[in-house]
C-alpha cells in the first residue's frame, strides 16, 4: 500500500454524520435539540456548573460522564481564582467548536491533519463591566483566533478548511450574531 | 450582636471592586484587558483548551493554576464524548458570569444570599450545523436561564439583583450582541 493509498483518518466519522444528515432531513423534528447546564453558586464569584443531560433525536440523552466546571474571578479582582473566568470559558467554547469543525471538514475533504492548534485573544475594556463608562460594552471589543495547522494540504486548502469550519460553527454564530436570552427568577 | 447586626457576607470584596473602579477611572489604560485561550486538537472532534495567562492593569497576569478543558461531541454524533460540547461550554460561560454578578450585586446592596442556582436551556435546530437547511442558524434559537435564589430579601429585591447582574454581565453581552471575530491561519 503506497502513501497515497493510506486512508485519511482524522478520527471523525463523516459517513455517520452524512447518514445523520439524511435521517434528519427525513425527520426534521429529530433535529430539535436542547442543550442544558446547571450552575450552583459556591462563594463570592466562585460557581460550579454541571453538564449532564440534553435532548435530541426526539429523546432525552445523557453524556457518558458528568462534566463539571469551576469558574471564578482572578485575584486582581479581589477574588480567589478557583477557576477560569466566564469570558475565558466563552473563548474555550469558540476554540473547541472551530477546532472540531476543522477536523470534520478536513475529513470530509480527505485531507490528513497532523496537528492543529489555536490561540485566541479577546480584548476587553473592563471600564464596561465595572460601570466606569456606559459607552463601553461589557463583552469583548473583538476576538482574534490564530490557527497553526500541519496537514497534507496546500496553504490555500488549509485556509479553505478553516473558512468552512467558521461557516458551520455553532459558537462562532453565537458570538458573532445576537441570540435572545431570557433570564427569570423562579 | 443581634441578627440585624450581622454583616452581610457573600464572599465578594465589594470595597476592593469600588477601589478598582476609582483607580481605573484615573488610569483608563489599565482597564485594557486581553483574555486568552489556547486549544490543541486531540483526535476527531476532541480538543483540549488551556487557560493560563491574561493581560490587564498594564501588565502580564497569570492565574494561580492552569485550567484545562476537554471538549468533544457526544456519541449520538458518532464522537467519543470526551468532554462537554462547545455549545454547552457557552452555556457554562453565561451561567457562571450571571451567577458571579448575582453575588457581587447582592453584596453591594447588602443582601445576604443563602443559595443561588441556575438552570440553562439552549434550544437548537441542528439542521443548521449539519447543513440541511441554510435558513436555520448554527447557534441557539434562544436561551432560557432560570434562577432559584434563597436570600434575605423580598422577591422584588431578588429580581432586581438578577436584572442588575444581566446589565453588567460580560458573557450576557457577548451572547446577546454581535462581536467581531477574525480567524486567521499562520
Amino acid at each position: 500500500m503506497s502513501m497515497t493509498d493510506t486512508p485519511v483518518d482524522n478520527g471523525v466519522n463523516v459517513a455517520a454524520l452524512l447518514e445523520a444528515r439524511e435521517a434528519l432531513t427525513a425527520a426534521p423534528e429529530a433535529a430539535q435539540f436542547q442543550w442544558r447546564a446547571s450552575c450552583v453558586w459556591e462563594h463570592g464569584t466562585h460557581s460550579r456548573s454541571t453538564i449532564e443531560r440534553f435532548f435530541g433525536l426526539g429523546a432525552e440523552q445523557q453524556h457518558k460522564t458528568t462534566f463539571s466546571f469551576d469558574a471564578d474571578h482572578p485575584e486582581i479582582f479581589a477574588s480567589e481564582d478557583h477557576g477560569a473566568t466566564p469570558v475565558e470559558l466563552a473563548l474555550v467554547a469558540l476554540a473547541s467548536c472551530l477546532t472540531a469543525g476543522v477536523a470534520a471538514v478536513a475529513q470530509n475533504r480527505e485531507i490528513q491533519l497532523r496537528s492543529v492548534s489555536a490561540t485566541l485573544e479577546g480584548d476587553m475594556d473592563v471600564s464596561g463591566i465595572l460601570g466606569i463608562d456606559s459607552d463601553v460594552r461589557n463583552g469583548f471589543s473583538g476576538i482574534k483566533v490564530t490557527y497553526d495547522i500541519d496537514a497534507d494540504a496546500t496553504p490555500d486548502e488549509i485556509k479553505g478548511i478553516v473558512a468552512q469550519s467558521q461557516k458551520r460553527s455553532a459558537v462562532y454564530d453565537i458570538i458573532t450574531n445576537p441570540t435572545n436570552v431570557t433570564v427569570e427568577v423562579r
